[in-house]
Order: C-alpha cells, then structure tokens, then sequence
C-alpha cells in the first residue's frame, strides 16, 4: 500500500493525523494513506510521527511509552528517537540499526498535520489558514468518524448539498435546497459550489442557532451554502441564513447567522478515512455549553451520512464498471477529482521510476 | 457474481425472494442468485425488483423510501420506476439517465417470487403450484433462515431424511428410519424420494400431532416421508403417520395426521443461500395457536441443521478436490444435481458468447 | 495448507495437540499444522486422531458422538473406527468406502500428543521425557491460549526473557533483566540461553514464590533463567531465586525456590498457534491452592505477551520484506530457526516429488 505509483493519493500535501487532545502520554498509532504511523510527543512536547515498526522484531512501536520524550519499544525496550533513529537499547550497541522512515508532522491551528510524501517538499506554508482557529470571536467544536468508503466519496458529499434534503431531512434538509440550483466555479486547484436560496422558511437547526443569536426564528430567511474545496481533500462550507430581504451572505452581522463547516477528510487505505468534522462560528463565541450542543447536533447528522457512504462504497466495489452520472450537482466532486488527479499524475511523473 | 456462465444457478426460474411481510412501507434488500435486488410496492400496492444501485451515483436504492410508490433515493432524491426508468429527480431532466435492471416479480400463495433470468420467459405459468396456500382446510406457518453454505447441500438434506436420525433425535428422528430403505424415481425434472416405515413408534412431534388430531399417542403407526424436489430448488415433503395397520399413506383421514413440509431454497451466493422452510397442514386449520406451536417446534428442529451445513460447507471449500460417495440414501440429491446441471448447461448454451 | 513442502511446519515430531481433559465423551475437532483433526476416546479410552471428515459428505466428525468406542458422524449416522476405516453405516455396505486419515497419537505425561508427519516414523521414544510430570514431589498446572502469530514468534519470544522488563514489568520484569547479559549455547538440536542475575532484589511473583517456601521475601536474591529450546517448538524454561550468596542455582534447596516454565507451542496454521503454557515446581506440591493460584497468576503474565505477538505478526505480514535484527539476545530463537529450517529441508528431501 505504499506504492505511491498505485494509489489514488495526494502525497505531497498536509492531512490532518489527529487532534492534539488524542496523542498524549501515550502513542497514538493511526493508518495514514496507507502508511501505518505511530505519534507520540517528544522531550519538547512537539509531536514527532514515525513508521510503526521497531527496527529489532518488528513490534508496533504504537504499543510501547513514552519516557521522558523517547519512544520506547514495549517488547524489549529499544529507544526510539524522534528522527527515526534508535537512540539505545539495553546492553546494545545501536549505531548500526537500521533507521526507520519519520514524516514530517506539524501542531497547529487545533490540528495534528502529516505530511507521507517527499519531506523535502513539507514546508510550513502549505498548511491550510484557518483564520477562526486562533481567533476569540470565534469557537469551534468538532469530531472524528472512521468511514469505510473512498474518501473521494465524502468530498462528492460535502461538495454537493442536495443530499441534506433526503439524508438530513429532519434537521438542515428542506426542499428548497435541491429546487434552488447550484453554480461551480474552479480557481486554480480549488473547486467552489455555491447556493442562494431567498425567502425561504428556516430549518430545525438554523432556528436554533437563529434563537441563539437572539434572532426570531420564524420568519423567511435567505439562505447560503458555499462549499470550497481545497487540495488535498479538504472542504470548508460557509453556511448560514439572514432574515429575509437584508441582504443574504452580504446583510449586516445583526441580521444574519453563520458559520464555517469544517470537513478536514484524510484517507485511510483505498477504501476508508478518517473524517474529521466541525464547525467554527463567530456568535456566542464564548458559550461553551453552546458549543458542546451544536457539536452534538452536527454528530449526529454527520452520522447520518455513514451508512449511506458505506453501502454506496460496497456497490461500487462491486460493480466497478459501472459509470456514474455526473450532473451539474456533481460539479463539485467532479472537478475536485479532476485536481485530486493531476496532482497525483505529477507526483507519479516526478518520482524515479521502480525498480 | 452476475457472469451465469460461472454460476451454477438455475437462472430461468422463480425463486421466493420474500414473505409479503418483509416488503412494507419501506424497501427491502436482498441479493438473490448473486444479485443485489431491492424490493417494494409501487403505487397499486405490486411488488417492484429492481437492482439496487441508483443510476446517479451508485447508492444503494433500500437505503431509500417509497413516496406514493415511486422509489426515492436516499442520498439526491432520484425518483425510480418500476421498470428501472427514472421518473424524476429535483432540478435534473432525466431522460438520458440510464435504466436498471428490473426483474420479473410476483406475490402469489403468500410468497414473493423473483426471476433473475431472461424476462421474456418470466410466465406465471412457471410457477409451482401451492394447492394448500388458499385453501382455508389448511394452515401455513413458517419462517426464514440465512445458511453460508451452498444451496445444493440443503437440497441433498432434504432429499435423505436419513440425518433425522441424527441431527434431530429428539423430534423426529428414530433409528427405523435409517433402518429402511428409500427409493428414488425421476419425472421429467422432479425427482422423489420415498421411505415408508410400518408398525413402528411414533417420535415425539408426531405424538404431539396426533394428540392435537385427536389420535392416541401411544400406539404403533405407519409413518411415511415422500421427498419431492422440483426445480429450481424447491423440496416439499409429504410426512405423516396413521395408526398403524390402516393402510398407510392411503389410510382413512380419522386414522391419519399428516402434512407438507415446505422448503423454498433460494441461492444468496455460491456459498450462502435463503432458506424458507415452513408446514402446512390440513387438521385444526383454524387453530392459530397450533400454527404458532409447530412454527415454533419446526424452527428449533430446522436450526439443528445449520451448523452441520455450514461446516460441512467449510469442509468441502477446504478440501475441494474430495469425490463424495452417492450412496443410495444420496440418490435424491443426486438427482436433483443432474436436474440442475442439466437446466444450467441449457441456459448457458441459449447464451450469446461473452465478449 | 496440507503441503508439507510449502509450510515451515516440522512434521516428524510430537506436538501437543489437547490437554486429556478436553477430550471427553465428546470429540474435539482441532487443526493442528494445517490439518484439521478429531480426537475421541475409542473403545479402550484411548485417543484416536482422525481427519475432520466424513468419507460419506465431507461432514465435520467432530460434530458426531462417540458410541461404544466408535465415532459416529452426526449427520448420517457413518460409524468411523480409529483406523480411519469405515466400520458400518445403516443400511450400507461400506467396504469400498476410502479411508481418511489416521493420525499417531499418544496421551502421557499429562497432555495429548499427536504427530502429522510420515507415521511409520513415529515412535514414542521420541516424546520429550518430562520428569516432573509423574513424580509426586512435583505440582504442575497450566493452560491453553489460542494467538493468531506465527508459532516461532513465541519461540522467539521465550527464548529472550529481556521482554520481561517491559512487558511484565509488575510481575517478573526488572531492570536487572536487561541489564544483564545472556549466553547461547547449541547442543545438537536444541538451543539453550541463560542468564544469572547476582545479589539482585526479588521482583513480585517471586517474593511469592519465596513467602509460599518458608524463606524472608526481602532479602536480596541470585536469580537464573536457562531457557531450552528442543525440536519441534517445546520451550523449558528453568527459573528460579536463592537468598544472594548461597551459590545460586546451585545454592542447598532450603536456600533456594525455583520451577520449570513449559511451554508446549503448537503450530495451528502459518499464522497461528495453541499455546500450552505452564508451571512445574518442586515445592509445596500437594498444595493445591497454591497450584491454582500459580496459574492463575501465570495466566495473567502470559496473557500480557498475546497482544504484542499477534501486533507484531500484523506489522510483519505489512511489510514481508523488512529484515529483522538478531542481536545477541535474539540468539536463542536465531539458534531456534535454524534448527527448525535444517529438519524441514531434510524432510522435504526426503519427501517423493509431488506431481
């Protein structure tokens, strides 16, 4: 699974590994575009990622501790360095030991971030700006679902909207969302999808965070959605509703609610992910309970979606044949492929060819 | 799995796919001879099957509902027919969408029955006749089991009720029927296995039965087991006993108690099938408690069976170049193969070569 | 999995296939080296060992009874002698049936021993003598995990205790372990590395050990370690403490606690194993309390191992390429391998060529 040559995989890109909460006093040992990686903190507290196989037996490093900033095997105790060279080993001599692969892996914005292709090209600056991240007007609360799909599945999800109207019917579905058509514009690398629909009665939960902006919840709202998608597999939707005829995504901060769906979509193997979702908003910023409640609200119709990538997953696998339809809905997921493509096409180009 | 040529499934033939039970308000899935099919009631109530893949991105068609008996997708809301045309789906015109494949279906005899094979040969006729199911002298009561093993190994179970002696020697087995012989005859395409045993003890089931017939349950019977196999994969058996010296099979009705053990096997995979078994019987018809009491028993006596098929089946993928002995007791099965074998090698010939 | 020339199984050799007491009135089907085997009790109470498989439809065995001595399939009743002949089916005769086939198997010394090699090779002479096993000075009790790894990695595993300090840390591991170094030595075919440990403190299990013997638990200790290795996969490990300067394993036996570690490691299939661990001592051996109390906290240490070994396999079978290290505490399993290797080319010499 490491022949970058046969996957469908962005390598030269940030994916989100884990949030910093998971890799604690103990290794965290998580699959990674088919790389299996063990993430521990080292002396500093600065994550290091590293392949999760001892170089003496062959043990998950993931199962070992972390002793004063070093990696210890939990078979038969080897120090792991956090370059990926073994640092001791009881009654060995250790300089000739055979290093094991590291990954360039970066804390920042409430993210751990790893980078499985070249390390020579992980720079800093490819990181995604998240501009509420570090921001006090804004909060943000958020989850990780594993899903046995193609993580291209959940970019067609989050990039085409129509489906809240049938999967997500009792909470942001309404039939106006798939009766009010959708436009698609690609910039460079990035695929964008967007909705207006006016005038329209507000659902379940754009009341809610209506009442908590202190906002009536039962008039006519204008609504929006525009999801953009950026390399390698991430989607960030700004979403929100204004009282109807002040503007829309344009009316003035009073009469409108909003936030930014947050879809960070890491791919496990072919055919699983890891789906780290949120939202950031800028009201009621520092209401916590508020915080946990929508978080709770978006799990479980983020949940919703599972089953259904799941099953749409086993289908394809077995009728790989098969095309799909690609209509003007699917714009989104379409050109996202479309980059998701090139982008792997030129790193195969540019890589020596196998033996 | 959909290649015929590689299936040794009878594919021109109707299968019970279902009880009218399981297709309600919502759809049902189930794969049948290696199909993936969905199954619900269109407008007038009639049973649909469909593949279950939606056109537009592969989702599976069960996940979704049925609105005023059209067959909405649960993902985009795609509105299906019963002929696999698209109707309809929000903002889209669907006339270029691709069909699915429908298949022959009917409810009849309180079963729903299923075609995977060429349509145009579908004809009602085909179907078995079930002179029991409407007739309000008899009662039906039955269920369902899910068997990882290959359809073919519950037929050979069927055709030699020799393992009553064995696997159910509680119930209904007993030493004299191993100790007599059967006989088995070919009609056409239907094979039948008989065993007639005379002045023997009742086991335990019939005592019950006899006792619920109004018959002494302690006196010596003649007790007779008639094996009909007809294709696809369809067993009935004629079971009952009389008291014994009454003539048997042909002993006045007030001497006898009998009934047909039904057995509707429907292949799943090439190792898993649906296996519908039930009884129908023509004392204390009305007797819903009675119904109740041997769908309980014949469930608990049908389930000692399963292990052994699924293990046997485990032995035979296992040890797949193993020749199996065709003893005389093996002859019903035996002839049911040939029936099959004969009827598969048919169709495939009536194929058009693959490209 | 039954072709010796593609397994690394040693097959002229006694394994332990079941303790005595999991072979009672009923039959047990196990799979041993890839074979999957019954055991009964014939007639005498000796154990038979017979392929899982019915001669008639390649139903399990092990799901038949025992009557009289004999085995008899559960589904149709075919009585199966010891020799793997068919003795008598009713209503059958069964002369031409083919045989399966019978396996050599021997019960002493406490366990079942089965061996599934050339059977004109095998001769009890070639059991392991356990001289512990019928002397009532010694207590023994043990028992069986089941651990989805190659048997070797357990070889490995016990034939280098440095795993102790990390992996039993609170029971028997201590610093002193690892820091201390082993020697390897070769006797013919069996492997031996030992380690002592001078004027140390007693870990957990033998401060124990040391109260249940009369003798002060916190003084300081000589302890040792003599593991052997001896064909196919049988690991002895002698262990034991002597309050510090009384000469050490060597030390006058009112001075001194020790055991025997077994462990008999039964390939089940390339990636699997039984594994029969247990403890033999020399002290206190009527105490029955004690014996289960020993086991049960043995139990507890070796169940610690299983999560490791079977992670370890995983990473393995993931990365089939990598070479392992093998330092010098790795050298009793190298030692182990080679003498596994050296026997299974020279039956594979010796095996005729297969078509």
């Amino acid at each position: 699974m490491s022949n970058a040559a046969s996957t469908p995989f962005v390598r030269n890109a940030w994916y989100v590994a884990a949030t910093p909460g998971e890799i604690d006093d103990k290794p965290l040992g998580r699959t990674i575009c088919g790389e299996r990686i063990v993430f521990y903190r080292g002396d500093d507290g600065r994550v290091a990622a590293l392949e999760d196989f001892c170089p003496h037996r062959g043990a998950p490093l993931s199962l070992g501790r972390v002793v004063e900033g070093k990696l210890v095997c939990g078979y038969h105790g080897l120090e792991m360095g956090c370059d990926g060279k073994t640092i001791a080993m009881p009654g060995q001599r250790v300089r000739g030991f055979p290093a094991i692969r590291s990954f360039p892996v970066i804390e920042k914005h409430g993210f751990v971030w790893v980078w499985t292709g070249d390390p020579a090209q992980a720079s800093e600056d490819e990181l995604p700006h998240l501009h509420w991240a570090d921001d006090p007007e804004w909060a943000y609360g958020g989850g990780l679902y594993h899903v046995k799909a193609d993580y291209r599945l959940m970019i067609d999800n989050l990039m085409d909207l129509t489906h809240e109207t049938y999967v997500h019917a009792t909470s942001i579905g309404q039939p106006e969302i798939d009766e009010t058509p959708c436009k698609t514009t690609v910039e460079g690398d990035s695929a964008v999808t967007s909705r207006f629909m006016n005038d329209i009665p507000a659902p379940p939960f754009w009341r809610m965070a209506m009442r908590a902006h202190g906002l009536p919840d039962d008039q006519k709202v204008d609504r929006w959605q525009i999801c953009r998608y950026t390399p390698p597999s991430h989607v960030m939707i700004e979403v929100g509703v204004a009282l109807a005829g002040h503007g829309g995504y344009e009316a003035p901060k009073d009469k409108k609610v909003y936030s930014i769906v947050v879809d960070f979509i890491t791919p496990e193997t072919e055919t699983s992910m890891w789906y780290f979702w949120g939202m950031a908003r800028n009201f009621r910023a520092q209401d916590k309970a508020l915080t946990a409640q929508i978080r709770e609200g978006q799990g479980k119709i983020f949940a919703e979606d599972l089953e259904m990538l799941e099953r749409q997953q086993a289908n394809l696998t077995r009728w790989p044949e098969r095309r799909l339809l690609m209509l003007n809905i699917d714009a989104g997921g379409v050109q996202a492929r479309k980059v998701i493509d090139k982008l792997v096409a030129t790193e195969q180009a540019a890589q020596p060819a196998a033996a």
